[in-house]
């Protein structure tokens, strides 16, 4: 599990103008992709640098370009001298470990978030920080590494979908924001899945892992929700704001929904912790009320032979006068009597419900 | 009970145009049924096609169009067509498990929540989603399955109450969502009847079952309001929302009833789950009261026949000169003693308030 | 103490404008009582039919027509009538279980809430719905029993006291709420002197029966708590409402008051609460440090008895040659060894602070 | 401490136009005060009657009056006529339990809060209730009792301190609302004070009385928070409120400043209450901590012993064939491997780090 | 630690506008240094007194006039008269315990709020109240001592970074500001290393000392928290505030970046607490684990050797006819019965799962 806080002691009083990569290096090399579509067309092709992508923002089509791996300083300023972005937004792309944000700038619509992915082959939550630009006619994308969870839209522009090929970029930016707030609900789904199988053995057999995991998916919850909130909190204001870049009357319902999905994922995550929290007393209360029935179970075995060992303690004395001790059946009517007084308690403990 | 959340992998970045069945599906076949009525006439009856409601649309008359079983996405969109629905209402009605919401369109409005209805015969809850467009003379509602909670409404037009007859469609819309919220009150009031019995037994024999019980009442409950509470915010925006299908001079304080309803049930709801963590407390501490009274009884019996036992051992040693053995009646001081100092130790123990 | 919720099946889907009786029924009879007043008269008389009231609506003074009973439909049909009421505030009237409202209707104000009445004779909450409906120069006051809190307000009246006398029926209707909420917080003073005087006895002697108590002043301040929070909710909105049934300029300012005042039942009954929650934990700490104090002294008691039966049992074996058995004072000095033993132990434990 | 809610039962119904002293009287008789200074000018004098406070209203200095004492309503009507207030001025000054709250009335401003003031000499906290009652060129202040926090102001006027005899009624006001919300700093440091002791002495030696002190500090500060939290509401809707009674151009500033210093006072109340909540359970752990520390030495302890016993026990029996009995050197054998056993036993439970 | 809230008696009452010193005297000296820069130039120098700092205000350029050392009020009365400052600033400023918060003046721009700093060298963390007057073309700021966080912002200024020399007063206030929250995230992620560590071996090893650490983790970010949240306030109403010293176009932007690290710095501390109160709620189910084991198995000791020892008690009667004492084998029978009994014990409890 990713750490939930860091801050570079070097990065502290960085100027907000400064182009510097603050995160940790996630991918070996910088690969540069465009998609450009419009109704009648679709290109898809690898870059090679950022001067190779200019031509499609010169076109009436929409341009989508995407950029994995974000360690290379220069090259983030080179995209921001191609496409005139303003250097806050670089500096900001640069900064993985920033809050959920949109920010409305002179040339384009600046959004971030956390991109969370299930992969399965690692069985492992992969989590980065996405970057959005959005502009008239196109948009760029940011991602700290390679492999995301878009295939889905780019599946959609490639079959020539009506919607996507006749929508502009800020459909695109819905698109890929609905399918990452999809992610989060899904990646909640999975987590939930584990914690309602959970729910299940605890109740019979309370072991020591069930209570590892109750922990560790409390845990995993806490960063989830860490993650998801300020997410939420940033959709919000984005359709609350009024940005040019967003055409409210074609578009703007479709962020509304955003606001739905991301609300669910909330109180769905909401949900769990209550479940984990009750999960937790339900551990503890089994735990306890097992202990409690060996202790019970240990003390009435010992109490019953307490007054047994005392008489064959008193016929152990060495009186003289002891006049039991010379009787013939004395030693048959002592056992007798201990079998009887045995039988008693037995029958008492059991009839006051402690057995 | 139901799960809290799913998400299937294949509907992540699904087009908010697409019309794809989201959800497990509950009816084998779909059924259509058509009310229509006005102050004078009504007219009930089960349609083949949806080119059999169309003529009910032009007429003057209020139209009530429903439809039980969603998996059938080219009948939906037939609908749609008939209609002329926006697409995103059609989606948003075939995703089972979006998130309570109220959505004004160009031709209609959207309403969507969850249905509670209690089966008596199975003993279980069943909910479903519900969605409701609202168009000028009519209203068409979406249902999972066959089975609802309508009667009562379907009653009032048959019987002709005037009210309902010379009403229109917005009214119509209200006398369902109406239904709706008593059956989220009716199902927490019978969960309410079972949390208040429990309270009477809890006390006096705190069983493994109550702590059962208990739990599972909260998760019912935790569950309850996952529904309830989103369903309470729709309400509210619906009846802030200015929309033109509602008239607010006539339906709008109807609307605010729906409000007051919904609130009683989350203020309920709230009290219940008080309650039961109360009740989870009643039950760890008379638990652990019991054990500790049991405990300290035991205890109590051993500490007496500690003392007894040791004499009996000390006069079970086999020292040459132990001048009491000799006596002749040392053997009855001892039981004597024996007996005083047992005496002793429970007055003592019942002074102390220890027994 | 009374039910949170209940919901008849029967009751689910009503007509808002159906006249039924939503209740438990608690009077035999329905009473109609009229008090008219203006500066200079009053006239207060019990009345035998509706129509008897109506003379009283035409002349300039205030009437205040008080109806204890709502069984009874068909009257409750005949007010509406008689004074051209609004159906669906005579179905909010016949509606118990209804929650705190305040609803502007266009000629009438209605205002409903819970009243409620220490009947101190029989030393038990008594709890009902009030509804007022307040129009020019009338206020009508429906009860669901007959006794009530207003005798001081009739006695204002009676005795000729100059501003209830010269004011309208909304400073009349002010009265009534004040003094509905003057009960609130009656009821909780008394609740908190109980809760107060447990305080001083829970300490030194936590018996079973305080933990019942807090367990049950616990439940009575949710239960009062479930009727007090919506009601300063129906207060807020009141005070915010620009109703043309009450002169902001003279009245206005007094509702102002009515708010404070819920303000401090809800805070108070906050604090109380918190109060009942500290006496839960004070009461656990304290059960379970007397009972380690006994379990303690217990254990200590056996300890200091093992290794003296240990000794015992050592002189008890029958080996040929056991020394110490054949010399005069072994005995004696077996005695004296256990004495400074058991005593040095009790020492120890004395340092260590175990005993 | 005192009681945190009282409702009179004959109070309850009154008039709010009705003077009835509402509280405990606290002092024998009424005390009367007056301050009148200008820039110039100061008189400071003790007034038999509210006539000779009459002539000071009359100049175009600052009159402040205060009076010490409220159970004499007749003479707060008198005060009320001479300066002609509202009569709900007067009955809200006469209610000692009032909410904190402001109002602003024609011909004054009036504003009600609790002041606390710690009593050094008898180590007790002091609380009264205080309304200023501010107009043009006046301020009349209400106390319960003699004795107050105000010297410090008293001292700068009389001290010629610019600012407040070049101002004007409304900055007196501010003035003395600041120093009451001192005093809440003031007394909150106090109890911080203790509980910040307290916490140096609880985790080396968990008493009982620290127990009964973080119970008694916790309950004192839950009474301080009533007092305080209705304050803070108080002084903000003061600031929002634009009386003409304060010059915002000039006082406004500072009314701001009394809410920054409520907000702390409010904000380190929430702190020690988090700390006192975890000082119960540095208590609570501590010593369970103890406790299992004492049950399981004295456990192992018996633990060691329970073998010994029981071979002593098995030669201790009399069996004709008992081979070991008759070995020369047996006894010392049993005493050797007693030794070896237990030396054995504690070595394993030191390892396992048991004792 | 330092304490939560401190009042002086003596400085209670004290007037807005007297100049008195409130805190902790932290320095011996006041220091005065002066940066005063263009975007050609840029001088730094110590300055002697205030008159020196007056010839940089005169001109075009930048000045920022650092004063560490607060307990000299004359200097500050100096600095007021200098730079014709409000004396409620002043007054303001030497109030070290003031709650961070932001005032316009009609001559300048009032911030205050605590700054953090790390010190690595005394391993401690140093906090101190940090005001800053912005007015055109000058800054003023004070600080309780010597040393502070903003020696990158002085090196952007020394190196002549474009940014910050062609911008105004207001945008060096907001890198400063900048700095500071910065720290305050530099804080709380060297506490969540030390409280993420402490995680790893906190399940295996639940020692003492976690628990001590724990608590007082608990302390700090509580500590920490009191002083970060109101600064989250302040830094709310300094972007709402539309103040005339601060240019919106241009600076205003980065204001709102403050915003969204001082909200993740909010978040991060909810974060810890939540995962401070996990740990602690594992520490005790860890230790009470533990525990339960060794208790377990010292009682099941017990227990097996409690039939054994009565049995040996019975052939340790003294009964003239106790037949089995005198058959040739009886002795090891009685050992074979034994080991038997306590080997079929050891089973039974193993199966059970108690071992």
């Amino acid at each position: 599990m990713a750490r939930f806080i860091s801050q570079n002691q070097s990065d502290i009083g960085l100027s907000p103008f400064e182009l510097k990569f603050k995160g940790k290096r996630k991918s070996d090399k910088t690969h540069l992709r465009m998609m450009d579509f419009s109704a009648d067309s679709m290109v898809e092709l690898k870059l090679k640098s950022i001067a190779e992508a200019l031509p499609f923002n010169e076109t009436d089509t929409v341009s989508w370009l995407n950029i994995d791996g974000l360690h290379d300083e220069s090259l983030i300023a080179e995209v921001g001298e191609a496409f005139e972005l303003d250097r806050m937004v670089l500096s900001d792309v640069l900064n993985t470990s920033i809050r959920p944000k949109v920010v409305e700038h002179d040339n384009c619509l600046f959004i971030s978030m956390k991109m969370m992915r299930y992969e399965e082959a690692k069985n492992r939550l992969h989590m980065e920080n996405l970057s959005l630009v959005v502009a008239n006619g196109i948009l760029i994308s940011f991602q700290e590494t390679k492999g995301d969870v878009f295939e889905p839209v780019r599946d959609r522009i490639r079959n020539g979908k009506k919607k996507i090929r006749n929508s502009s970029s800020d459909y695109l930016a819905f698109a890929l924001l609905d399918i990452v707030i999809d992610n989060y609900i899904y990646v909640l789904s999975l987590l939930g899945d584990r914690i309602e199988t959970l729910e299940e053995t605890l109740l019979p057999e309370p072991s020591e892992n069930a209570l590892f995991q109750i922990n560790s998916f409390k845990r995993e919850m806490n960063y989830l929700r860490k993650n998801i909130i300020p997410a939420k909190e940033m959709i919000t204001s984005l359709v609350k704001l009024d940005s040019d870049f967003i055409d409210f009357e074609t578009t703007g319902v479709h962020f509304k929904e955003l606001q739905d999905n991301i609300n669910q994922a909330v109180e769905t995550s909401d949900s769990y912790r209550e479940i984990l929290s009750d999960q937790l007393n339900i551990y503890h209360t089994t735990v306890s009320s097992k202990l409690n029935d060996i202790m019970r179970f240990l003390t009435i075995f010992s109490v019953i032979f307490i007054p047994l060992t005392f008489i064959a303690g008193i016929y152990g004395t060495n009186f003289d006068n002891l006049p039991e001790l010379h009787f013939k059946y004395s030693y048959h009517i002592m056992l007798l009597v201990m079998v009887i007084l045995s039988g008693g308690m037995i029958v008492y403990f059991k009839r006051k419900g402690w057995m």
